[in-house]
């Protein structure tokens, strides 16, 4: 096993979908900080889409991981005290696919369902 | 402490938001199992909505959870040996809310930071 | 496709870990509302371990994700208002494996590096 | 709103606890897959701890997710063609408090029960 693994480099493209919950605010409403977070991806030039449980951000790692850290940095400087957040994170070697594509896939198949039954 | 936990009820709305990853199909595509678990959803009457990084449902507890237990036993039984999911769940008693509000809400907070900027 | 998804059951077997956090508090520590969480898992006779990021159970999926309703209604039930979670489900219909064993197989897999590289 | 969001640093201590998936390998076991990644864990020199559900790392968020984006490319270079991960991250700025304080103040609570109710 002679990897040298303190010079591998991070994955050249990522999506990454989270969802950021701060605590100890007094306040159960987290729409201002949810502004707050895309602001900062809005400022970083990547490809981002908010939705029904979360925000996704795609690019390379380093600057996706730099910019959620922002984000959270971002709202630590404002005074929230703790922040706890929810990622999930796709990497793949075979292809390029944007989340676009991945839904319309999906819904590709299901449009076949109702032709069948017919 | 004199709580029978035994006999609490469960929520009576939740949202969960949810990403269904088949392991050991030697195939890196999921479509199929999206698809699948699309049409689980759609015979259980709850509101869902497929987004860019897995899929929410909205309903009581145990309506949201029988469904996502039954899209997880579905693909069981097409042959998948082994399903990894992450989910978030949100529980809340102070208003309902449905997602799109929740976007709607944010989207606001960023249009006056436009008009402000002016 | 002539599968009736309603009538399906739901796995028999899943280990669910979830990690609740209770918003709106005022309060950023969580060690309160934990420890009420474990106790709700210790009433349902439902194996489980706390660890250093959240908390694991395993049995039926009915059973446990039960549990883990009856857990998030406790404390809605002492006056948190918005509860979110995240969760990460298994099922396999390939073995019964408990998470001390999947630890242990990592585990052996390493051991075997040492003796390798003398 | 002045802020410059695009030189904001990132949090200088957080927590990530992941679980790793990788998909598309014919094998529903993941064990070589968790060995790799505890190597390259190793390798970083952050503290780490392999748990029920997954594995946590503690230290300043540039390095954690450094890291984690190497275990994700040390895959990657390995052929896994496709890899889901789920994390949660875990920032705060009122106190310093390593996993092992928190499952204690966690268990403190649950003594207390037991002394109560004799």
């Amino acid at each position: 096993m002679a990897t040298d693994y303190t010079n591998l480099p991070t994955p050249s493209f990522v999506y990454v979908d989270f969802c950021l919950v701060p605590l100890g605010t007094g306040n159960p409403s987290v729409a201002e900080e949810v502004a707050e977070v895309q602001r900062v991806l809005n400022a970083s030039k990547l490809s981002y889409t908010l939705h029904s449980a979360g925000t996704t951000v795609e690019g390379p790692w380093d600057d996706v991981m730099r910019a959620i850290g922002q984000a959270h940095e971002a709202l630590l400087q404002r005074g929230i005290v703790r922040i706890q957040t929810s990622m999930r994170v796709g990497a793949r070697t075979d292809k390029v696919q944007h989340w676009k594509e991945k839904i319309d896939r999906v819904e590709n198949l299901l449009a076949k369902d109702s032709k069948e039954s017919k």
